[in-house]
């Protein structure tokens, strides 16, 4: 192919791939301790249950499991899905739609709501997937400032304000990459200002049930009035990422533009991929399997949490009650993306934080991931890294 | 919600829901006789295999079909997959992407390749959902007209000139919605005129293996020389469409940008979907599926010819060699779309040809499709538009 007569779209302009799937690649070798990745831990996949219930769901439906379905949903999963949503997130919803992923969610939204130029309002850091795909509909992201209780609310009204925003993109719970969550009297405001301001909320809240200390509280969508808030919902985290099933759930309005979306983009998520995630919510499997996931889950953070107490001094570190990931500010000076060279000869991986900032820097901070190592993984390789800074801090 | 505040993106400005899945909706009762869709017919939806291989890949690779997975594809699939569509096509191809249904690859194509004001050529009429792909990434649309055999090789390097267009959409075998196939001997000056002028052509073949009479013969991707040729496949028309796995193949670097863009779609094709096919592959069970498929939709294609035959002077109507559908042309001055409620009425339903034509008008043609009904379903649907058909010519 001559390169030069090939005539790819902008919205490519600036966009390489993602660093951290570029990452994945780098550390797939054995031996890896591999703190990078936001996987669950293969014993979390629940690969038996699945294949029982494959057989099960082919069996009762396998004719229109396998034909076309509607771009809406398959009709028994759109009921129990909707069932399940409203208990988890305390409200009624007027609409839900399966999607394929919850980053196919956020895609739609975007395919829905924004013209190149708009303005997004994101957290700073936030989710790398989901600012991607913000770049892909060469939106103009806004970093909105956050404390340890997530975003701040002056600064939010003051963006809400001065931008004019289509969306607000939120991770309220566990947040990824910070492990942080938003304080739950925080919420009815950012639901109050999206209302005054006009500006459609992305409630991204995968996370919420990978709960290992303290107690829950009120999503944003269930102080919603009027209908800005769209929640999006994954099963990638409490059943499996493979089978690419998640779901958004919000005003009738916007979700019929994101099946409008979605008739262009994929037609329907695969029946069968629906008809197992429903036969998990009526067969009511996900209390106990959660509980399974959260008591390995709630090990493998403190074994993590423990180590990074004995880091060097100026280290800082997030210490979530839950989710995925814990956040390390290394002290002043060093330089995680530097370091990971050195860290993956010594076969143990990390994504560097700068990678999450809309704007870059944050030169040293770094992502940690605790669910895909064992405690004794977790032990090894964290002292691994301890070693690295501590050496770091003494080159300073 | 206020709807005056919530500001959509432009790219929905004048679209409306896919016709034809209204269509669905309308036509969604008992005793209905439709020709309406594109579905496969149940007995060829092979749900007792899918649920044994289901079983043995879940047994054999469970944990890693739930993990997440490469955008690349499940990497059994991906190499099962590039042996068979270097043997379908008879060509080598650099790189091949699973995707969630060839609805995907048109999307993912759009995605790498189109600005908004681009121009896409396509045949005129042609298939609606990927039209209604085009319109979201805000091409320019422009039709390109074709005699029995398909594209005109004139017009259509007359509007390459003209346009300087990024795409050439093309169904080349049993088109839908025609059923028209393009001859053999345009296939490679197609190519060539897309290397003279630079143009990506997206070859979507999802009907070839549908062949009920006579030979087929090279894709227009065999004679591509320098890689603009990007083939689209689907084994939504040969396993299951629920399923929703297709692929595209082609040069690298146009596949590596649409593996980019699917990152943020979707993340990856669900890990089982491309095991089950990937399975299909490895155990060789297409032939003879296919050969069962075609059996049945061959007996129905006759039932249906044989009834146009007896329908009123002036009915125009393709008679393909294979594929879905068949076309109609009523007599000059009749309204196919006016007829739809009548006919509907009557438990009949049908797509009016005018929804295919980027530009509409061509009131009197309609879309057919006999595979999803029995043979005495079409015999009586048949003579129900029969009817109807001479009760226009005489109010006419």
């Amino acid at each position: 192919m001559d390169m030069e007569r090939l005539r790819f779209a902008h919205r490519f302009d600036g966009i390489s791939g993602s660093a951290i799937r570029e990452i994945f690649k780098m550390i797939a070798q054995p031996g890896m301790i591999s703190f990078a990745g936001g996987n669950p831990s293969p014993a979390a996949l629940p690969d038996e249950t699945v294949d029982r219930i494959a057989h099960q769901v082919l069996q009762q439906d396998g004719k229109a499991i396998l034909q076309y379905g509607a771009t809406e949903g398959y009709a028994p999963f759109l009921e129990s899905l909707k069932t399940y949503v409203e208990q988890e997130i305390g409200c009624q919803v007027p609409a839900v739609l399966p999607v394929t992923g919850s980053t196919q969610a956020m895609d739609l939204l975007c395919k829905a709501m924004i013209d190149p130029g708009d303005v997004i309002l994101v957290e700073n850091p936030s989710f790398l997937g989901n600012l991607q795909c913000m770049k892909f509909y060469q939106a103009k992201i806004v970093p909105v400032e956050s404390d340890e209780n997530g975003l701040l609310l002056d600064r939010l009204e003051e963006a809400m304000a001065a931008y004019h925003p289509k969306l607000l993109y939120v991770i309220p719970t566990f947040q990824n990459p910070t492990g942080k969550t938003l304080a739950y009297d925080r919420r009815q405001p950012i639901a109050e200002l999206a209302a005054k301001y006009g500006v459609v909320v992305a409630e991204d809240d995968p996370y919420r049930n990978l709960r290992y200390a303290g107690v829950g509280g009120p999503s944003i969508k269930s102080f919603d009035k009027e209908g800005w808030v769209v929640f999006l919902g994954s099963f990638s985290k409490i059943i499996s990422p493979g089978l690419r099933v998640g779901f958004m759930a919000g005003d009738a309005a916007i979700i019929r533009k994101c099946t409008m979306g979605k008739q262009s983009t994929d037609v329907h998520t695969a029946n069968l991929n629906q008809a197992i995630v429903d036969q998990f919510l009526r067969q009511n499997l996900l209390p106990e399997h959660i509980a399974e996931i959260c008591a390995s889950y709630r090990e493998q953070l403190n074994a993590m949490l423990e180590e990074l107490d004995h880091f060097p001094e100026g280290t800082r570190y997030t210490k979530p009650e839950g989710g995925l990931f814990v956040w390390v500010e290394l002290p002043e000076g060093l330089n995680a993306k530097d370091m990971l060279e050195k860290a993956v000869a010594n076969h143990v991986a990390y994504v560097p934080g700068t990678h999450f900032f809309a704007n870059g820097g944050h030169e040293n901070t770094l992502r940690l991931n605790f669910s895909n190592s064992s405690v004794d993984q977790i032990h090894t390789g964290m002292q691994t890294l301890r070693t690295l800074v501590e050496e770091a801090c003494k080159r300073k």
